[in-house]
C-alpha cells in the first residue's frame, strides 16, 4: 500500500484492529451458537457480547507482544480476549481452527472491499453517462490504428466506456459473491468437533454464506477468481486512462484534464498541461493487474492445506483493492471535470480534407455498378492526392473533377455523401441499447 | 499449439477452414438481411447460400495467395469467394469492415470452444463424482502444511475438488455469455453504412447477442474475462494435479495413476511409476494461465481500435482453448483410472502413534475444566514424545500413564477420543451440500 | 508458434528432424569418449559416426511409432538408432539418463537460438545506427506526457533506441551464456555409471560447458533468466514500435511505416495507411513476454527433477524464439524503410507559438536576478496566452511586450533564447557516447 | 510493504527521508560543478553543503505540505531548502528537470537495495556452503518425480543450491551495473542547459555511471532487467524452500526447520511441527516475482517519457527489494539452524528394498552382452515383485534367485551393484567444481 494512492475508507478495513473486530464477530457469534447448542455454557457467548457492548479499544500492540512469544496471531488474540473478559472466554474457538476464524475474516473484509468498488463503480458509471449525455451529438473523428476514420460522436467514446464499466460491476459482482463464504469447519474441514449450525449461523450474521466444503482453507481459486476480475477492471481503467492521454496530446488537445489554477505543471517548463492522472492510472492498472498471476499461483495448496498463500494475501488483499478503489475514484474525477474542446474536435474532423468519406463514395460507386476493385481505385487514387497535400486540397472537389467518378455519379450525389449527419442517425438507437439496461 | 497437448475437435474449431466458413456465414446471413432491407438485391444473398448448398471446398491455399498481394485477409477471401459464386457476391460485405467479421467469428470460435470445455468439465465432474462417492467414508489422513492433521476421507478429497470444479463451470458459463457477442456496426461501429437489424439477424443466426455498443471492435475486456477464467480453471487443474503427485510419493504412495503394463518408467530406473501425467498437468496449468497476462494486456486498444490485440488472439486463443482441453481430458482420465491404495491410507494414519487424534484430547481437557493453556501444556508434552519416537510411542498409552492428564480424564474417556468414526459423522451432510446442489 | 510469425532458419532448430540430430551427436559423442574410457567398445562410437557419415534422413514417423508403444521418447529414438546402427549401437547411453540427452538438446537448441537472435540484434543495431546518422541533425520537438516539450532531434530517438538495444546485446550474450551448458551426469546427477570426463567431451564437442553440479536435470533458474532476459527484450521493441505508432497518428504524422503501392489499408477507407507493423510488433512484444512467468515458475522443481517444466518448454522454446526472431526482423525493416518527414516534424516543431522556448526564458530571469518563483510567473502569464491561443499567439512577441519581463532582459536577450541550435550543441558528443562504444 | 516481512536497513532506504537526503546530494553536487563551470555562483554549492555539514533534520511534513499546494514534489523540496538554506538556494537546479533527481535518486537506492541483497546472498552462501561441507557424505535418498531413484548425498542437494545462488548472485552484480547510472541532461535529455559535465560529475560523487544517452528519464529497461533478475532469485528460493517442506513432511521427516520450545504449531494439534517458514517462503517468492510483470510494462514510454512508470515504482521498488531481503535472510536463517536426520534419510534409503540399485544391475546385464530391452526385462520383472511388496522383498535376493539373471551374473557381482558408496565417488570432484570457483 502506497499512502498516496489510498483512500481512508478502503484502508481502513485493512488496519490491525478491523481484522480484530472482525475476528472478535466471528468468535462471539460462533460462542453463541455453540452455547445454544450446549457445547459451551450459555454464558460464554454473553460474557463476550456484554464486553463488547462496552466499545472496547482493542489494544494491537498487546496482542503483537503475546504473538511475540507464543508466535501464533489467533492464539494471541485469543489470550488477549480472554484478559479482558475473563474465564467466560475459555470456551471461545472451541472445536474450531485458526483458518476458520482467518479466512471467514479475510472474505469478510474482501467483500466489505468489494461494497466500496461497487459504490465506486456506480459514481464512475454515473459521471460517464451524465458527459456521454452531454456530448451525445459532440462531433469528433473516430481513429483506428491512430489514424482518423469516420465521424463519431464524443458521447459515443463515453458510452461504450460506460457499457464497459457496468459489465466490470456485473462482473465484480460475480466475483463478489465467489468470495462470500463462511468457513467454521474446524482441524481439515469435517465439522468434527464444531456443528456444521455453528458455520450456518456464522455466516448469517456476517452476511455471508457456509462453505460447502472446506478443508480447514476455504478453497482459493474463489480468491482467485477475485483478482483476476480485479485484474479485467484494470484493464478497462487503463482503456480509458489511454483515451485521455491520446486526446490530450498537444497535436490532437480534444480534451484535457481539469488543470487547477495553482498546479505547475513542470519545473523547467511552465507551459505544459500534462495529463499527468490518466499516466498515474495508466501505472495503477499495473499494479493492479499483479495481483492476478500470484492469486492464481495461490490455488493450488498442497493436501487440505498449507499457508504459502497468507504472504501473498497480506499484501494483495489490501494493495489490490485499496489501489483500485483510488484508481476508480480518480478516474471519477478525471471524466466527471474533463475539459472538453468541441471546436477542436470539429477542427481536427475537418483537417484530412474529407477524407473521412471516402468509403460512403467508395460505396455510392458500387451501387452506382462499378465493381468493387474498380471502385476502390478511383476512390484511392484521389484521397491519395488528398492526404499528401496534407488536407490542403479537398476530396470532394477532386471527386466532382475526376472525370470517371463524375461518369458514374451526379456531383449533387457525391456533395450528399460528406454529410457529417448521415453517420449520426443511430446514435440514439445506440444510446438506448447501452443506457436502457 | 503443441500436437502432443492437443485433441482433434477442439484443434478443428481454429483450422483455417473452419474460420472461412464461419466468415462466409458471417457474410451471407448479412447478406440475406440487407436483401430483406432492400440495400442490396435479394438474389444476393441466395445466390451465396445456393453456392453453399453446394458444400463447396474451400480453398485455403488459393486464399492465401490473394492476401499475399492484396495484404489484407478479409478482401483475399471475398475476392476468392466472387470468382466462386460470380457477380452477385459483389453485394457482399456492403457497408461492413473486415473486423464486422473478424470479431464476431472469433466469438464465435470462443463459445465453441466453450461448449466443448465445459463438457469436458461434465466429464472431469463425473469422474470426480464417482470416485467421490465410491471413497466417501475410505479413512485417510487430512495434512496441513504436509504435516499429520486429522483424518479425513478420501471421498472428502475427491468432492472438495468436485465443489472446486462445478464453481469453475459456472464461471466458464459466465465468461461464455461475456464473448458470446456479435457486432456488424460498420467502420467505427455507429451504424452509418449498416442497419442494426442486419447485427441483430446475424446474431440471431450465428447464436450470439449483439453488441450494445462496438468501435469497429468488439470491447476486449470481454476476451480478457474469458481467458482470465481459463487461467483460474488452470490453477484448479493444478492443485489436484498436485495432489495427485504428492499422494504417488514413494513415501506416501496412498494413490497412483494408471501404470498401463507396457510403459517403461525412466530409462535407467526399470522400477520406478512416475507421476508424469500429473506433473504434466502442472506445466500444462502454467501454459494456460500465461495467456491471462497478454489477453488483460490486450484491453487497452487505442481510440476506436488498434490491431495489436489480433496477434496475441492468433497465439493464445488456439492455444489456450487447446489446453485446456486437453489437460481436463487428461485429468479427467488420471481420476477415472487413479489407482487408490486404501490399506496405505490407514497404515500412513496409523504410523503416528494416534497424535492426530491429539486435538480431541485438548478439548476434553478444557471441557474438564483445565485451562486452554494448561490443557495444551499437557497434550503437547506427551505428543512430543510420540513425534520423538516416529510413532513407535503410542499417544493413547502415554496420556492415560500421565498422572496429570488421568487427574482430569477417566481413562475410558481417554480412549473414546481416539475413536476414527468420530471424525466422519458430517461427511454425509458435506457430500448432501456438495452434491445436492 | 504461428506460422505467420515464424521464420525458417529459427523455425527449423525446433523441428522434430533436428532435435533427433542434436540428440544423436550427443549420443554418439558420448559413445566416442566412453570408447576412449574402456566403458565400452571403441568400435562402438566408431559404428555410430560410420553410420551418421552416409547422412542418413531421419525417420521421425517411425520413431513416433515406437514411441506410441514405449511411451518413452528417447528409449524410442535408441530402439531406432539401433535398427539402422546395428548391435554396436547397444552400447549407446550407457550410464547416462535421458534427461541428459534432453536438456542437453534444449541447450543447444537454446543457444542456436540465441545466435540468430544475435544476428537479428546486429541487423536492428545496424538499421537504426545508420537512420540516426541520417537525421542527426532533423530537428523535432520533444514531448513529455505526449505533450510538446524542448527541441530534440529524429536522429537523437534513434540512437536512443540503439543504446537501448545495444543493451538488451548484452544481456542476450550473459542469457545465451546462461543455458550454455552440457550435462551428461547419469540419473540423480552423480556421475555413478558415467564418468565426468564424457560430459566435458561431450560439452566441448557441441560448444558448451560443463553444468557444474545437475541433478538428473540442468536447473532451470538458467532458463528462467533465458526468457526472462526475452521479455526485456520484447519490452524495448514494444517501446520503439509504440513511438512510430504515435508518429504516425494523423495528427503527428512526422514518420510513416513504408507503405507499398499495391496494398490495401482498410477494406472500408481507401485512404487510410495504417501502422499496422509496429501495432502488430505491439502484440508480438506482449507474447514473447508471456514465456516470462511460466519459465519462473518452471524453476521449482521438486527434489532432484520433476518433469512439469518439459511441457511448458515445448511452448516456450519455440514460441518465445520464433516470434523475438521475426519480431526483430520485422522491427529491423520498419526501421530500414520508415518514411521520414523532417517538414512535418518542423511544422509541428513551430504550431506552439514558441512555447518550447519558454524554460530557457525562465532561466534567463532567474539569472538576471528574479526568484525562481517570479520567474516561473512571469513565463507562465505569457505562455498560458499562447497555449490558449492554440500557437496563433508567439511567445516571443508576448514577452518582449511584457513590462515586468522587458524591465529584467532586454529584447534581443529574449530573442535569443528562441534560437534552435542552441538545443543540439552536445547532440554530438551524445552520439559520440551512444556510437563509439 | 508488509511491515512483518521487512528489515530496517533495507526499509531505511525507501523511507522519505532517506529520499530526500539523496535529493539533496545530487543538487547540491550539481550546484558545485556548475560553480565551478561559472554557471552559477560558486557560493551557491558552498552554500548547501555548509548547511548540511550542520546535519539538519529533513521536515518531511513541512515538504509535503507545500507539495500539497504545488502538487510538484521536487518543486516543494526545493522550495523548503531555500526556506533553509536561503537566497543562495535559487541557483540550485539550474537547466536540471524534475527527473534528473528522481530517475539518478531511484537508481542510487535500487543499487543501495542490491548491495544488501548481494549480502544477503553472501550469508545464504555461506549458510549452504557451511551445511554441504558437514552433510557431504551423509547418504539421502535421490528423488525424481518424487519417486526413489538412486543415492545422492544430501550435501549434493545443499551445493546445487549454492551453486543456484552463486549464479543469482552474478546475475544480481549485472543487474545492479544495469541500474547504475546517473542523468543529469535537462527537459529532454540535450543537455541543452546544463553541461555534459555536471552529470559526469555527479555520477562520481553518487557511485554511479553517467546515462550515454537519456530522454528525461533514464530508460526503464533498466529497471525491467533489475526486477525480472529479483524475480528469478525469488524462483531459486522458493525451488529451496519447496525441497524442505517436502523433506519435513511427516512421511518423509528427513529435515525440519528448526523448532524453538515456545513455539505453538497449531492452535487446535499441538504435536504439530510445521514448515511455515519456508511455505512462508514460497509465497513471498510469488510476491517478488509480482513486480516482473509491471516492470516490463514500464518499459514502453511514450516518446521522451510518460509518468506511468511512476506509481508502479512506488510499489515495486521498495516491496520488491524488501520483500527479498527478507526472504534471503528468512531462507538463511532456515539452512544455518535446520534440523537434519540423518537416521531418517538411511532409513528411507533402505525402505525401497533395494530397487535403487536396479539401474547398476541393468547395466551389468547388458555389459555381460544381454540386449538393452531383454536386460531391461529382467530387472522390470524383479522389481516390480520388490515394489509391490511395499519394500518387504529383496531386490538382491529376488535376482540372485532369478535364473535367468543367475544365468548372466555371478551372484557376487550382483552383491557389488548394491553398494552405496559406488554413488559417491564422483561427490569430491561435484564439490569441487562447485565451491572452487
Amino acid at each position: 500500500m502506497v499512502p498516496r494512492y489510498a483512500r481512508p475508507a478502503m484502508t481502513a478495513i485493512w488496519e490491525p484492529e478491523a481484522r480484530y473486530r472482525i475476528w472478535f464477530e466471528i468468535e462471539a457469534h460462533a460462542a453463541v451458537k455453540m452455547g445454544e447448542l450446549g457445547v459451551v455454557p450459555e454464558s460464554a457467548g454473553q460474557a463476550l457480547w456484554d464486553w463488547w457492548a462496552t466499545d472496547p479499544a482493542i489494544d494491537v500492540a498487546a496482542i503483537d507482544a503475546i504473538e511475540a512469544v507464543t508466535k501464533h496471531d489467533v492464539i494471541a488474540f485469543l489470550d488477549w480476549v480472554a484478559q479482558q473478559v475473563g474465564p467466560e472466554a475459555r470456551f471461545m474457538h472451541q472445536g474450531m481452527t485458526s483458518s476458520d476464524v482467518l479466512d471467514t475474516t479475510l472474505n469478510v473484509q474482501l467483500t466489505k472491499a468489494a461494497d466500496i468498488l461497487l459504490a465506486d463503480l456506480d459514481a464512475l458509471l454515473a459521471a460517464l453517462r451524465r458527459r456521454a449525455e452531454e456530448h451525445k451529438y459532440t462531433p469528433t473523428i473516430g481513429r483506428s490504428h491512430g489514424i482518423h476514420a469516420e465521424p463519431v460522436t464524443f458521447g459515443l467514446k463515453l458510452a461504450q466506456a460506460y457499457a464497459e464499466f457496468a459489465r466490470c460491476k456485473a462482473r465484480l459482482i460475480a466475483a463478489r459473491a465467489d468470495v462470500a463464504t463462511c468457513a467454521i469447519s474446524g482441524a481439515v474441514g469435517t465439522f468434527a468437533n464444531v456443528d456444521p449450525s455453528v458455520e450456518e449461523y456464522v455466516a448469517w450474521k456476517m452476511d455471508l454464506v457456509p462453505e460447502p466444503i472446506s478443508t480447514q482453507v476455504i478453497p482459493r481459486d474463489r480468491h482467485a477468481m477475485f483478482f483476476a476480475t480485479l485484474g479485467v477492471i484494470a484493464s478497462s481503467i487503463e482503456r480509458l486512462a489511454i483515451e485521455v492521454r491520446h486526446l490530450q496530446r498537444t497535436e490532437v488537445l480534444e480534451a484535457e484534464e481539469y488543470f487547477s489554477p495553482g498546479q505547475k505543471g513542470s519545473s523547467a517548463m511552465p507551459h505544459k498541461r500534462n495529463p499527468v492522472l490518466t499516466e498515474n492510472l495508466t501505472g495503477l492498472a499495473r499494479m493492479v493487474r499483479a495481483a492476478v498471476v500470484p492469486a492464481l499461483e495461490n490455488v493450488a495448496l498442497w493436501h487440505e492445506r498449507d499457508i504459502s498463500h497468507s504472504s501473498v494475501e497480506r499484501f494483495i488483499g489490501p494493495d489490490a483493492t485499496i489501489t483500485l478503489d483510488f484508481a476508480l475514484a480518480r478516474l471519477t474525477g478525471v471524466i466527471d471535470k474533463l475539459l472538453v474542446y468541441p471546436e477542436r474536435m470539429q477542427k481536427n474532423l475537418d483537417r484530412m480534407g474529407g477524407l473521412v468519406h471516402s468509403q460512403r463514395v467508395l460505396l455510392a460507386l458500387t451501387q452506382a455498378g462499378l465493381s468493387r476493385d474498380e471502385s476502390y481505385r478511383l476512390v484511392q487514387r484521389n484521397a491519395m492526392k488528398v492526404w499528401e497535400s496534407d488536407g490542403q486540397l479537398s476530396l470532394l472537389e477532386l471527386l466532382k473533377a475526376d472525370p470517371e467518378v463524375a461518369a458514374a455519379l451526379p456531383a449533387e450525389t457525391i456533395e450528399e455523401k460528406f454529410d457529417l449527419g448521415y453517420h449520426y442517425k443511430q446514435v440514439d438507437r445506440i444510446f438506448d441499447r447501452v443506457f436502457a439496461a
